[in-house]
């Protein structure tokens, strides 16, 4: 099922960008959790639209609504349900994409599955607006995970081919990050990320980049081996946000040009606590949490939606049509997808967790 | 559940590296099929150790054996039991690793997870040999895909820093890849290839790699959006192979350096077949297969098991203390795990098809 | 978990008897299908509380909005959320509840489970409220199901005693219960029955009840043997119920008098259908659907909520209390229930044809 | 699924009647733990083949081999595979039945799903032979749930018309049935039961009955409301035992005729142990364990293999047919279905419990 993720704790979103509202049922969730609606609204408005220039220009509250599972808000063990009106949409921008399908996005595919029936305005369930319910679900086990000791941060690793300084992977810096709306290691290359966008931006087009995501306080052993490790896990989960193309846990990819004696990660102990010098790792060993910190990174693609002129064909004639997208987009949704990578994180680990 | 996947044709493999046998259970596969038990044959021959300099020398001869399932030759429709047994263990080679675990394997963390009653010999089911049952269950999906005109091929994209081809993500060449041992779309790389592999052999050292894998012949509108997706479902399956850290679909993390002008792919008609001119999108679009070729790319790590001296910590005395690592093991793993990635793409595949 | 039901279709129901809404999100649903909103509002108000003297004075318009997966009156593929606002609360009816459990109610084990944060108001998520959700989900599936030919109906098979008639096993009329509000075969018992439900009301006690249910146009081969059988789904789909506490196929627990001679239903032919002299077997041999008609009764308590003194444990002083309920109470629920077993097994029978 | 069954122990079976084996995968059983063979192999025996005048001819040793997921004796984390060697087919007896569908058999649904290719010898995957790798796994969760108090019996509660007596619902006596083959309450009954069967064997015909179950031990607040409720989850499990066709909790049925003051069960408390005067709800009350005994039974119909004369239809010619099974078949299968039951039901509980 596509809609639903989780086994212990299950969370299922629906919604399109331009339903009537979207929102998520989230099953699994202990009673007796006093929920904190200021950090869960803060969290969510990491992601909300129309804050900055850098994103898209719809305006949406993003309050979402607790319809069930909460009483007095405290958590009483049924499903809690919260639903997010969407109140700012401008569904004539869309009308023509209906046979014109937009370049690198879902239109074609999703029209050829549904007969066209799908939902075409915004993306429908497509759409990177699904991420928000996203983010309520992820703040919710963010809260129960924070409760154990164990804190997610992620930050943008790179924006149009500039990095920003990478975790130092034995001991990510998670309190650098908070707070922070465009969330770096390095502030002092914010300026040259925001240049970048700016000028994408006015050229009609977009940028992508890289986000690094770490995990500490993870105890020892979560996880299981095949098709349950750590990392099948995560990677279903993050692969929901859409415009993500790659992940890679510790080193990664780099990983390919070492040997066995420069990648492994030798054990070490420091009073009674075993951990490894190194971690390259990523903090997963065969699948489990090795009690490092867990590290990966995801691309992301530049937004499909550019100004630009594209070729498309128009699946009523089958004949070629230039293509120019108008309405309201995110030159670089980098900074948006981070408090969602956080998110999805949230919810895989609490799973695992619970 | 870690031992299980797929919703539609769901697999479940047991066993440990040197437990009485190891099998697969797949449920699902449609009656009347005849199995072609030479191909079949065949393909496992792929990922069989012993058979040459570039791979362990425990020889096991993995040959199947079908318990249920299977009537003349022909599936019933009932669950395919295959069994494999395990005959060449040398079990006393592992018998110190109970408390010296060894870096960069399982064995910490399983032991932790399991109070130390986790199967140590030869990594218990942590083990690389758990992919023989899952490319016995590829090797049938495979079969079913092809009838369907689904073909599925990867080769060896780079092997300790030395690089193959990649694919032309328009049109890759499967074909160039057939009945090689050492799949290279470039085969003058192959002797780079294989001296630094036996380099790192005679150094007792171990290297890394890529695998690039393409399937062609897809159907538009397979996968569903949110964690439906072809990504997530494929990274849920390919993970489930030991020593894999990365995975990135089309041009994967080269897309964070481009702008959305130069990733989008622009459509194009060739009589009736919609496609894409160019295919940085790998297939893929919004979780949904577009129609053009699945292409990704997976990160292999350095075999961990090396036998130059690294430290560890005894687990009875909480000591550190140097390990060397007897036994018989892969100087390079990439080779074997090839036909890994086509099996466990083909079971991820085959469960959106069916 | 315990929210959702359905491999192919999945519902999951949220919400609680006294939260702000309920609803259902229903996944799987094929796109293009033009919802019929008016048989789904006739559908759903049958199972509508504060119709007659029969059910509870509680008066809800269990008017279900929908806020996804639906376009125009055209699902999209999206999952469809179905949302019901709960107006008609009266929570200070059930303050003293919390600490009195109400005898044969799911008030104790609901305590001890969740440590007394469970939703105590009107049962929370273990409400007869939740079957609003499910009639709207099954009143989707029905029509589904009716375009396919296969039509599910339920009569009052029993109430306080009094019997109707039983559906004829081989050709079930189904039509003989269309547009009733208290469906019977044999309505000359229903004076009878309403008197028995009158004078149980006037007695501040409640009666109890046998609903039998069938299915006709059932293709051969549906199901699956073992876990995935027809008897083993729509049970857990029917016990979602709250108030069942059996089900019987066929000639049920009647079958464990009789020799297999007796038992046994002989082939016959008609034209080229091949069908059984008799239906013994309700429709259902080795978990697959016959072809025959399916058919099953469910029995169904009498309403544990009665105004008549009972005796519980306050939970806080763990002494002895008489306990007297007051608010609004079906004094037989089974009519209400009818709809309510035809919605649970039109999303199961969903779940194996689509 | 139909082969899988649990969400936290996961039981996988395979095989067919006649394949070379059948067996069973247990995913999720903790380590360290030993198993007791001893214990395993005798209840198993309960179920085998061939033990008296009451069963099957077919003699079967049925003694699992387990060739995964125990190291030493004890279990160390891995899916534990057990696997029992089909030895004593005779196929032929089965060759004609292929196009003579046996009446109240799964032949012809089974015929028609696979298009003739499913395995008719022995009546394949449906046959009551998978039962014994459902008690292995049932003999195992009965080890682990036995260490946390928690007990389960069963009797022939009816066979032929005769009845047993019932348990009493609030203290029921299992310690009455150890040791005993015909398990039974009241032993006088044994030999009426006895003459039945074996009358019945004589007239070539066959006989059934009901089998109730209790469990004892059990804590307050397992199970989850809606689709996760006992009644649910153990209904999914039990109705995997081919021949079951009804199942009551509690009083069952008989509630249908109660009002609600006679059939609610009012609380009272001894020491600080709360608990129910009465039992008519059968230890689950809205879906959750209520702390006082579970009781439920199970109607088993007669044996459909008889070798009396019976109609079916030759699918060949379409013509109907006088078909005489011939082999080897129990005249009552309700003995040996009384430790599949105790089986399926340890599966479910140990889900809940663990």
């Amino acid at each position: 099922m596509s809609c639903s993720f989780g086994e212990k704790v299950k969370i299922t979103i629906f919604g399109q960008s331009h339903s009537e509202a979207i929102g998520v049922v989230i099953d699994g969730i202990p009673s007796g959790i006093t929920l904190d609606s200021e950090k869960i609204a803060k969290f969510m408005a990491r992601r909300a639209p129309g804050q900055n220039a850098y994103s898209t220009k719809r305006k949406e509250a993003d309050i979402p609504e607790i319809v069930s599972g909460v009483v007095d808000g405290i958590t009483c063990g049924a499903p809690i349900c919260a639903i997010i009106k969407n109140t700012n949409q401008h569904s004539k921008d869309y009308s023509k994409l209906k046979i014109l399908p937009r370049p690198s996005h879902s239109d074609y595919p999703a029209f050829v599955k549904h007969n066209g029936f799908n939902d075409i305005r915004g993306g429908g369930n497509f759409s990177g607006r699904m991420t928000a319910p996203m983010c309520f679900a992820g703040a919710v086990a963010m809260q129960i995970l924070e409760e154990k000791g164990i804190r997610i941060g992620a930050h943008i690793e790179k924006i149009a081919g500039i990095s920003d300084t990478r975790f130092n992977p034995v001991s990510p810096n998670l309190k650098a990050l908070e707070g922070k709306d465009f969330p770096l290691l390095n502030d002092s290359v914010k300026d040259e990320m925001l240049a970048k966008i700016e000028a994408a931006r006015l050229d009609c087009d977009s940028v992508g980049g890289v986000i690094e995501c770490a995990v500490t306080g993870l105890p020892v052993g979560l996880g299981e081996p095949m098709f349950g490790g750590v990392e099948n896990v995560l990677s279903q989960a993050v692969f929901a946000i859409p415009a993500i193309k790659g992940i890679e846990f510790g080193n990664g990819f780099d990983c390919a040009d070492l040997t066995g004696s420069e990648n492994n990660d030798d054990f070490t102990i420091t009073d009674v606590k075993i951990s490894t010098k190194t971690n390259n790792h990523g903090g997963i060993l065969g699948g489990l949490t090795s009690g490092m910190p867990l590290i990966f990174r995801v691309a992301v693609k530049p937004t499909p939606s550019i100004a630009k002129p594209q070729m498309t064909i128009n699946l009523e004639t089958n004949e070629p049509e230039e293509l120019i997208i108008e309405g309201r987009h995110d030159p670089c949704i980098v900074p948006r997808a981070v408090p969602c990578v956080e998110a999805a994180t949230a919810i895989a680990i609490l799973n695992m967790v619970i």
